[in-house]
């Protein structure tokens, strides 16, 4: 009998940062890794966070899905969990214990009727799984939190290794170092396909280890006068273990201010993945009652965002916490690109209302969680693969990735840059990426998924613009004419109130044009009144609002 | 006689990277230094720029102002002139030549009413101006635009010394050193004031040499196989200078797309500031026809500005230039924070089309134009201030330059970090923040300036992220029933055409409401129908798009 066909199926991460989710296909099996989000563009206006377009595995309808497993916990790795779960009901999940505790989270707060078909399968790294007719082995790697794995998937034509996010972390905070041993074990076995994390492609050298901040926190700690207030993402457990560590050290307490974070703090200890002595966490109100130099608080809104804790501090809308003249803050934190902007701004106002603030490059207070080329080298190295596909990553990232493969004695044919939905297939023949299926966005945008598509976000776009005008017209049916003031609504234009001359040359286009039009035919009208309308302000104003005009007769 | 008060009145460039625009008054007299534009953020939808509130100046009805100072070319130093000549009419412009020609450029665009009144006085580094009552000793300095300079104003308390934008590069591709000489001349006659660049403040070291780059483009001269692209500012003369000799060496023509990059260095050329062999420039259907490895396009758009050049042959949309597979784009240029994703974005959609890009760090084509730390650090031993006032750079650059300072030696009393309308001012008793004074964002969009303020972007925000919904109805004037099927337009909501099941909740939320209205209060009716369907469509989506109901009696 033939050996079956594989298919490697990217439906996020390639091409971007976030949003992970690979299939991989024996045959009519498969199984899911990850189903991660991602957050917006700046131009994306108006939406919460996009989830991979799985229509995909909705229409192979004569695929067996056997379950997903999950590499670790982090936001672009498991927060689309729901979604799919939705679309495929009671599809098992296999996770370490916290991505298993995180996905859990998720699940719960999609409601009864995801949540109680779920089943969540618990492994820890260096386990075997059994997923249907696949068996998978895990291995440890190293991360920016804790439970992070990778896989190494039998098929026919050797293991498909795929790292997840990784750094080789020789210091990691848990002790736990990279699984090394197990990752030379399959280069003996015989790897196929090398599906690699890219995302610091463009960088040099070594990512540091996550134990240089032990240091850079000591000082910080060290030096601070008051209260020291620590941003981070929720999800960074490993993070929180070290301000622990200095906390203890410095004699401070904890509090945590954001739901989030708090949320993910106490399902962590309940573990005993996180290690926190009895008593340092206190609510925020008490640490309002201890002296500054005693208090650290862990808060949320790292990346800037508007809504969370560090944001509303630094314009002075938190219900609970203000600036002080003597707190530190701390950006445990690199902004995700397109934040930047943002981040910067709350940097700024934070010093405007009198803080410190340290945020990496000033002192170690942030490592990236993903190695850099040396580590990808060494990784190619561990693992010889025969096929190397880049993952995780914008497109130049994915095509620095395949340079530095070739350049580490892959054959370049055997290196496959491409993006989401792009199909790789190995046979007995070889490999090659063959067909495109879809691998767009999908916006969640309030309760609505996916019904904001390219027209609505374009006309978002020309509405943050320029605005629109609509004016509403009453006519004679008889004389066709105006009759009384038209009704004007505008918003996002120019401020009408401010405006009178403006508004005068509107209703002297309007009675202008529909003096001379025929009476019949309303849509001409209306059409012919639109664009006088729209010429007429585009001369005076050089902006292109939307216009609409409704006509009435009487 | 008692002395005149000194104030220096910094109304751009504070607390923000761009709009550098400072005024200098000795008792009632004034002068300008610099009229800067600054780029908008992304959440400042629709502006096309932002310039300097510059009201106060125009209050000042008692000040003589004698004139504008320029320390460089760059759009964030000049880009307002035009905005300023037509406040304050004939007013005496100075800068060198390179300045004066783009200047020139920017006051003829400006239209008659400006240009013909203007009066620009070109003078060279070394030259000591006379402005009205003002000595101003120029000094030249090295950046990434030739004809740069610093200003050393003559006050009765010394001097106040502005450094411009700088970098201490030693060996700048036009061979012109700073000029340590006279700079450390004013510290031996006395220096009351340094104001100065901290746009690198958060960068340890020396800023590299303009000159590295010389060998990196040669790197990338000697790889490439097709064409070369370069993207850069269309006002980074020097840059230009430094492609010119590459092509040379590697025996290519040039061609350059973009008005102004093309505008910029005609103007250059005439002036004998750029030197070009014969011929070697070309047209751009002229390096249509020459074999690809024997040309070099310059192109607009290195910050990803969507209508640049860039930007269109990312996307496949430029008139005359398509993507060729062999083509190596060259990023000659580091994004203006907010600009990163833009960037990213036009990288990566080369790199699908088959293009090799090629940008700092992964070799040496860009390095900024600020001097980092150890260069601040040189200037104020150089010129050894009595009191320091950090300009150009946000909030915490300011903050880190002024930590900078005080840890030079200056104390830290004699430090002055403020912002945009902070006033600095300076007697026999010593120097002081005193009052504040409007030094917040002029909006310029289209051909309005000024008009569009909080409330008009307010609502461009709302209607960037959930549109808007407005119904027009036609009610019976008797009965108040709602005759017909109501009007209703939206924009950026949802996408009504295929959500029939929400267009019948809003007729029907339209009826229920007014059915049980009362039938006079018009006002009255058409508040209530706008909560109820603001509660409606919120229910059912989760979103808050800006209501607006038209009622109309027959």
């Amino acid at each position: 009998m033939a050996k079956p066909k594989i298919r490697v199926v990217p439906l996020g991460g390639l091409g971007e940062i976030g949003k992970n989710m690979c299939i991989i296909e024996i045959g009519n099996d498969a199984i899911i890794i990850d189903t991660g989000i991602m957050f917006p563009a700046n131009d994306m206006h108006g939406v919460d966070y996009i989830i991979p377009d799985f229509q995909y595995l909705q229409n192979r309808t004569d695929l067996k899905i056997h379950g997903i497993i999950y590499t670790h916990g982090h936001e672009d790795h498991i927060g689309a969990v729901a979604h799919v779960l939705e679309a495929f009901p009671g599809l098992p999940v296999y996770a370490t214990p916290l991505t298993a505790g995180l996905l859990e989270l998720k699940i719960r707060d999609a409601g009864p009727k995801i949540s109680k078909k779920s089943e969540i399968n618990v492994f820890t790294a260096g386990d075997v799984l059994r997923v249907g007719s696949y068996k998978i082995e895990t291995f440890h790697m190293t991360h920016s939190i804790p439970h992070c794995v990778g896989f190494a998937i039998n098929t026919p034509y050797g293991y498909i290794v795929h790292t997840g996010d990784y750094k080789f972390d020789n210091n990691p905070t848990d002790g736990k170092n990279p699984d090394y041993a197990r990752l030379a074990q399959f280069s003996n076995r015989g790897v196929a396909l090398l599906l690699g994390d890219s995302t610091n492609a463009d960088k040099h050298g070594w990512t540091p280890s996550e134990s240089v901040l032990d240091a850079g926190f000591d000082r910080v700690f060290g030096k601070a006068k008051g209260r020291i207030l620590i941003a981070t993402f929720a999800s960074l457990i490993s993070r929180v273990q070290q301000v622990v560590h200095a906390a203890q050290k410095h004699d401070r307490k904890i509090a945590i201010a954001g739901y989030s974070m708090s949320r993910n703090v106490d399902m962590a200890q309940e573990l005993g993945i996180l290690e926190i002595p009895d008593g340092m966490i206190v609510d925020l109100n008490k640490a309002g009652k201890l002296p500054p130099h005693k208090v650290v608080i862990m808060v949320t809104g790292s990346q800037g965002e508007p809504s969370a804790v560090l944001a509303r501090m630094s314009v002075g809308r938190h219900r609970q916490l203000e600036v002080e003249p003597d707190d530190t803050f701390v950006l445990s934190s690199h902004p995700i690109p397109g934040n930047e902007e943002m981040v910067s701004r709350n940097i700024n106002k934070l010093l405007q209302r009198g803080a410190k603030v340290i945020y990496d490059p000033l002192e170690d207070v942030h490592v990236s969680g993903h190695g850099r080329r040396e580590e990808m080298r060494l990784m190619i190295n561990l693992v010889k693969p025969k096929y190397v596909m880049p993952v995780h990553g914008e497109l130049r990232h994915l095509h620095l990735h395949a340079e530095l493969a070739v350049d580490s004695g892959i054959p370049e044919d055997n290196v496959f840059v491409t993006e989401n939905g792009g199909v790789l297939e190995i046979d007995q023949y070889g490999a090659r990426l063959v067909d495109r299926v879809p691998g767009g966005y999908v916006f969640v945008d309030g309760s609505g998924v996916g019904d904001v598509g390219r027209v609505v976000m374009r006309d978002r776009e020309i509405l943050s613009r320029d605005g629109f005008l609509m004016v509403a017209v009453t006519l004679d049916r008889k004389s066709g004419k105006v009759i009384g003031r038209p009704d004007i609504i505008s918003r996002g234009f120019i401020y009408l109130r401010e405006s009178d001359e403006l508004l005068d040359q509107v209703v002297e286009t309007i009675e202008k044009t529909l003096h001379g039009a025929g009476r019949n035919n309303n849509g001409h009208r209306r059409d012919a009144l639109q664009e006088n309308l729209g010429k007429m302000l585009y001369n005076e104003t050089r902006r292109r609002p939307m216009i609409f005009a409704v006509l009435n007769e009487k």
